[in-house]
């Protein structure tokens, strides 16, 4: 593993000056990389080193990644458990940047702007003599935020245009793209459909959480399950997209949320976030679901599974009332791992669904959201529990492992004016 | 078994002529009975004899079985497939007929009404002061058609008021109900819930069909899928419900019907129907969801499952389209079978969910059916493709299990104009 070297302050205040001067020319940066998948949880996840990242090719834009969040699926894409995560390759998905310059035929954005780059990409499908996808475009537009323009590459790690922009420093392998983002880097390349244009007065220190999190709870709530006032819900997993599925929940006037976890120190800051009941499975006997049955007299409304687990899943599902419940499943699951129920559960009337970057599509959710954030209408620092340089990223994955952090903001190119914990 | 004695006819005159006679008094007539679970197929599957029906207690209706006819459930009861088959059962759910009598606090139908017995109960909810289910009240009210006034007892095969209301006519065993029915019996006795009135001009010979069978394939179209015009589906199992799927999809306007099942004979009736596509998973390698999608250019709008096996009700959830497909369970699966899948394909914006009694609230949907048959908006003839006598009750079940029927009518009180196939 390289540690961070004491030049990195020089290295990057000659990187920003040379700004505007890096166009059409590689970039030599630091940056995380996954080398071979880690699953002893004692050694450092990511290794950091510089590697060169390629000028943007066609329809592609070139980013200077200001912030960055880790969250569980950079977890299990470390330890190897991601389908889609092809060693070696840069990891992350959530930050907020600048576009440092872009690549032939790109339209929607310029050097100079701020963006959220998006996982799940929108192609702005509305002229079908173009080269659209299917999945956005005729009378299907509008039924899905799962634009499948630059998918079949993002999901293979490599981009549209042909092969990969990074490579190690010293010219050694090439390393695969994440996600489409790759924003552990401190420049990235991604295509033109997943960078997300923000409005130029927003804060790029808390945009990260807008790249994937808060979308991805509050659109659970919202958009895929569409709770109304006076429901009953549960949550399983209280992590930063339970907590915010929580917030959404509250928000839209559930009257019962009941928050559950097996590590009972979460429930703190479930309670805080609107929480009116707790549940520890671990205190309890049989089967989760039927003690949520039992408290809800025949079940809840809506259940949101946030952990991950095929087994939490289930009970999310079989937790939801009969006749109406509708589950609906958050957390990316292990690779092969199969979810399962007796068909009775659905013949009864309980609905089972999933939903990704909440059912927001990509770029233009984003921008909205970024707009309510700035009309006041969440609040994000509640969710941000410490700060890093990008030296110590291996502590960011130490921290959300260990249960001890929400989203840990990762300076990308500075020292953060606190490292670690915020203070309180 | 009771081969049936052919003092029937005398018997049946005479119990026809003590209708407004038998008031209060236990009623000695013909019923089929499952003793015990069939599973060999070369044995009648159940026994045809004389038992006893009580008089209905405290809000039951006792019911004089005009018409009944034989569902896909009833085999997997026979079968002891069913968990909710209390051997020894009088089976049976699907029929029409005329109250005898009402017991004490009956005030929703009256002796002479003609009724669909209900499986799916429906209690009126709207007084809260009233021992009303909580399913059907407050905010809840109008969230599902699947009452549970009555549920705990007709899943257990005895009436709410305690007991039975069948014994064997010489006076020995008990007999079960099943699913609140039991209409293989010439007089049964169900819950006030279950007594669903129809219009008085209503055929009752052709009603049976409305009591299971096309509510399930139309209002898993109508009510839970809600399939919109120009939609592509696919339908598995053709069937009865499978075909009144496909009629449903057509009516409402979907432009590409793919009908699957593993029996090719099946297909002509189902293009008949309204298919535009059919496909024989036999006569293809690799798994039918990929064939589907690969034929559909990415999977189905909605998909059905009506086989009630748990392998078709995964390829069904499989074949629909990522971002946006529904797939509805209709089939009910043997006792104990799971569903199981990746959570990617619900993660990825696919919805399963399943249906009963199609979403129809139980009375007032087979009233509404009826009129909307007596207007001319759907035919229930083409589905009626046998009749049958009470004495050849087994004949029915093997013709379903041999795939030769949709459904066949058993005359419960006298012989049919032609007994067995329809003539053309």
């Amino acid at each position: 593993m390289f540690r961070l070297h004491p030049q990195l302050s020089k290295f990057v205040t000659t990187s920003v000056a040379r700004r505007f001067s890096t166009v059409g020319k590689p970039i030599e940066c630091f940056s995380a990389v996954a080398w071979k998948p880690e699953t002893d949880f004692s050694k450092p996840a990511v290794s950091l080193e510089k590697i060169i990242v390629a000028p943007p090719a066609e329809n592609e834009v070139r980013i200077r990644i200001d912030y960055s969040t880790l969250c569980g699926t950079d977890l299990q894409a470390a330890a190897g458990k991601d389908n889609e995560a092809h060693f070696p390759f840069v990891p992350g998905h959530e930050s907020a940047g600048t576009v440092e310059s872009i690549g032939p035929g790109v339209t929607t954005v310029k050097p100079g702007d701020k963006v959220i780059p998006c996982y799940q990409a929108q192609c702005f499908a509305d002229d079908l003599s173009k080269d659209q996808c299917p999945r956005c475009r005729g009378y299907r537009k509008g039924k899905t935020n799962l634009c499948g323009k630059v998918r079949g590459f993002t999901g293979a790690g490599v981009m549209r245009a042909g092969g990969v922009r990074f490579q190690g420093a010293e010219g050694q392998q090439e390393l695969h793209h994440f996600m489409g983002i790759s924003c552990f880097s401190q420049y990235t390349v991604i295509h033109e459909e997943s960078a997300g244009k923000i409005r130029d007065d927003s804060p790029l220190s808390k945009a990260p959480l807008l790249a994937c999190a808060l979308p991805t709870g509050f659109g659970a709530v919202m958009n895929t399950a569409k709770v109304e006032a006076g429901s009953i819900v549960a949550v399983f997993g209280l992590g930063t997209v339970g907590l915010s599925i929580i917030e959404a929940c509250k928000r839209v006037g559930a009257t019962r949320i009941i928050a559950i976890d097996t590590n009972p120190e979460k429930f703190e800051r479930a309670l805080a976030w609107g929480a009116t009941d707790t549940v520890n499975p671990k205190e309890h006997d049989g089967p989760i679901q039927d003690i949520i049955i039992k408290m809800t007299n025949g079940g809840v409304d809506y259940s949101f599974e946030a952990t991950g687990s095929v087994d939490v899943m289930r009970a999310a599902l079989e937790c939801a009332h009969i006749g109406w419940g509708k589950s609906v499943v958050v957390g990316v699951a292990a690779g092969g791992a199969e979810i399962s129920t007796r068909p009775f559960q659905l013949v009864t009337g309980r609905t089972w669904t999933g939903t990704a970057f909440g059912g927001f599509r990509g770029r233009e959710g984003v921008a909205q959201l970024m707009d309510d954030y700035m009309d006041g209408k969440f609040d994000i620092d509640p969710y941000i529990t410490h700060n890093v340089p990008l030296r110590d990223i291996n502590e960011a994955f130490r921290l959300l492992r260990a249960g001890e952090s929400l989203r840990t903001i990762i300076w990308m190119h500075e020292d953060p004016p606190h490292i670690g914990a915020v203070p309180a």
